[in-house]
């Protein structure tokens, strides 16, 4: 009986949120908001639309990526590709010169979805960023400190791999790649999580047209990981005498010191492969990666399509990511302000956790008490205003209670009602105890021979209050 | 020194949330989520853009506020006008029999903007639905309960007006009005609540092309209302024989009832010029309107834009609309579900709750302790380190707090940041106390001469969890 001509579903690579998903979910969210508010953020809210000049000229390649509203007369917008440029646009427009954000919301991005991966059009990002003029790597240290406390809170096993733009750009220059090539050239690199030396090799050979002698001398460097102090040793012994490279050596230093005094060194993996697809990234760059996260086995057999890897953010393994961009919000015409942030990428969380969950142990709804009527035969009239006066009563106390939505509620469809709802009591209005003066309070999920306990109407609302407390 | 060519602002109809507004606007969600989890709704999430095919034909006239995306390739899309279609296309699509469900989101209308009347193009509604084949009016009236408790909890003044789309057209039927002219003369009548009758009158012969003999009798009619049960008298004493109208006043004695044993009988006013404006309503309407959100004084002197008055949902005054629709899912093809509901205008009620907040009570962050070091003088090297070690001890216990990101920190500007923070206690690692393995625990707020405790490094974490309860 369709009566319609197209699919009912939702857009490609959207869904729907629903069920105990929303509760998993809600709890992932709540989890991160006391995070940062315990770092002291504050929280905003943006358009989800901005004038496509905001986004214009700040993702690189992945601009193409970005969805543009129709034209119907009057202004041309583009839905967020992230949260961090309306953030930068915000702080811009508003002259902030200093804050602690956070923001929890959708983005849009047109890539090819994936949804056995995680990558989905519309998906949801968890942003925390530090703006403003401070002394070097103290608010980078936080925010490191702050992601490793936010994935220990969601019980995640991970590791966080750091670079430093500036490093990197260093060993470019000293191995030779030209200016014009080190986006292409960071972007084989940052390859190597999934793929070998050999095939990246091949790429910056024959796709990136990089000398050989080139790129052996990059293999040298980008297949340096280890702790910060081990990778400040490689670093070190290879003599750099690059302006940039110096420079991000001195800061990864500096940063070694405070993330001591955090205790958070041992998560840390200073790894010279990592680059991050992102444009606006000035300094320290971070990746929290997960094992739980890995692709399926089978995965690996099949090719990868190269659209399947155009998604910077939700990449194989990437639970978080973020850096340091000091000249975004410059971009936008007013005094530059120094920013640092972390993004949570809420979709793979969310799968990792719901995983583990125990589902049975979930439910959507928040019901306490449903409110039946027994009764039948002749005469039996349903106690429907009677049920509504009772049930009023509960809610006016504040307590999550439900009803059958029917005149005469036969016992069986109030039962399967309050199992449906989770109901932990029934509240039960019998044919010959309610004109008494009486309702039944009884534990349900309990089994059948549990009758419950008869209390007076007057007392029946402090009654429930106190199973509930007891439950 | 600007260096964009635009200007950088959100777009047209949209805003930005930030800082005190979204605490107190967190509030009313939070208020209204607890109602609906009281009502046994469970939540659920859609995308911001549907299949356009999915919101084609749903709206009547509104559809040209619907924004279409830009056809990048693939599907055709549009922004959700509202939260309901959306909510029927996600039943059906889930062939779902029954649900609860409330949804806290943005909608998107290309109307014009009036920002002092609440009405943007993006603007949050909070929606509550119940779907289901359920007995006549249980559902509507627990509806109406929702409606009435959310507002009083919110501490708004309101009242609630009723009126039935079949009593409605039943009357338009009896005047002599043509099916075809029904929707448009119940788009003039529903001014009423903005134009004396003589306007709404001219506009039905002169523009609605209705015959003055016509409009009377529909005058006769429109300008009742009361209470149920006076609105019910007149209806019957007018001898509608038609089988709209006769349908629509028994269900409205079945409802009248209802909310008798609910006790919001006082809260509602059936009133028979109250129309609505959307086209998918098929049984009971209501809106509720607040004296609080009158236009001010001088919008009356100006003359309404017809464009003005476009959005059904924020028109003025009201703060909460909603109704029955039971043909809704059908149109999806699927089986039919009954459904009703009501939506609440955030917008709107924001703007009453804040006017009468006092923002010196509202604190943005939720900082409780500021670290902070007290020296100077040679050797002095800030305690950064120090403080970090210190603030961690208290991150990890759960304890929100914040520092000054300065390697030597100034002792006014960390007194400034806790100001800004409004934080509560201040931990002090003084010169020469803290390499003695003390910290001074200082209430703040409380002027200069209070130097505060002296604590031992081993005990500052349990002393601070007990000054803050104690505030």
């Amino acid at each position: 009986m369709a009566k319609t001509d197209y699919l009912l579903k939702t857009p490609k690579g959207t869904k729907d949120w629903a069920d105990k998903d929303m509760i998993i979910r809600d709890k992932i969210f709540n989890t991160l908001s006391n995070l940062f508010k315990k770092h002291g953020g504050v929280t905003i809210d943006t358009p989800v639309f901005e004038l496509k000049e905001i986004l214009t000229g700040k993702y690189g390649e992945d601009s193409k990526l970005i969805y543009d509203l129709k034209d119907q007369g009057g202004e041309i917008c583009s839905l967020r590709y992230d949260l961090t440029v309306p953030f930068a646009r915000f702080v811009a427009s508003n002259n902030i010169s200093s804050i602690k954000r956070y923001h929890i919301a959708k983005v849009y991005r047109r890539d090819q979805p994936a949804m056995t991966k995680g990558r989905m059009r519309e998906f949801y990002q968890c942003d925390f960023d530090i703006a403003g003029q401070y002394d070097l790597m103290i608010p980078d240290s936080e925010i490191l400190n702050i992601l490793i406390d936010g994935l220990k809170s969601l019980d995640i096993e991970f590791t966080v791999k750091l670079n430093h733009r500036k490093i990197l750009d260093g060993i470019f220059e000293h191995c030779g790649v030209k200016e014009a090539d080190v986006r292409k050239v960071s972007s084989a690199v940052d390859k190597l999580d999934k793929s070998p030396w050999e095939a990246v090799e091949k790429e910056m050979i024959e796709e990136k047209d990089q000398p050989k002698e080139v790129v052996d001398k990059i293999g040298e460097f980008v297949k340096q990981k280890g702790t910060i102090k081990e990778t400040l040793e490689f670093l070190k012994s290879k003599d750099l005498e690059n302006k940039n490279a110096v420079e991000g050596i001195e800061e990864m230093e500096v940063l070694s010191n405070y993330v001591e005094a955090f205790e958070i060194d041992k998560y840390l993996s200073f790894d010279l492969s990592l680059a991050r697809g992102l444009d606006y990234y000035t300094g320290l760059i971070y990746e929290a990666i997960t094992s739980a996260s890995a692709p399926p086995k089978d995965v690996k057999a099949k090719k990868l399509k190269d659209d399947e890897d155009a998604s910077a953010f939700v990449g194989v393994g990437s639970i978080a990511a973020g850096g340091r961009y000091d000249k975004l919000v410059g971009m936008f015409g007013s005094k530059s302000i120094p920013c640092v942030g972390i993004s949570f990428g809420v979709e793979r969380i969310f799968s990792i956790i719901k995983s583990k969950t125990n589902l049975n142990s979930v439910s959507p709804n928040h019901t306490d008490v449903y409110v039946m009527a027994f009764g039948g035969g002749e005469g039996w009239n349903g106690f429907l205003k009677e049920r509504m006066s009772i049930i009023n009563q509960l809610w006016k106390q504040g307590i999550n209670a439900e009803f059958l939505y029917k005149n005469k509620a036969n016992i069986r469809k109030q039962f399967e009602g309050a199992e449906k709802s989770s109901a932990k009591l029934a509240v039960i209005l019998g044919k010959e105890e309610f004109p008494q003066g009486n309702v039944r309070i009884k534990r349900l999920g309990q089994g059948e021979e549990n009758e419950g306990d008869l209390v007076k109407i007057e007392e029946f609302v402090e009654k429930v209050k106190q199973q509930l407390e007891e439950i």
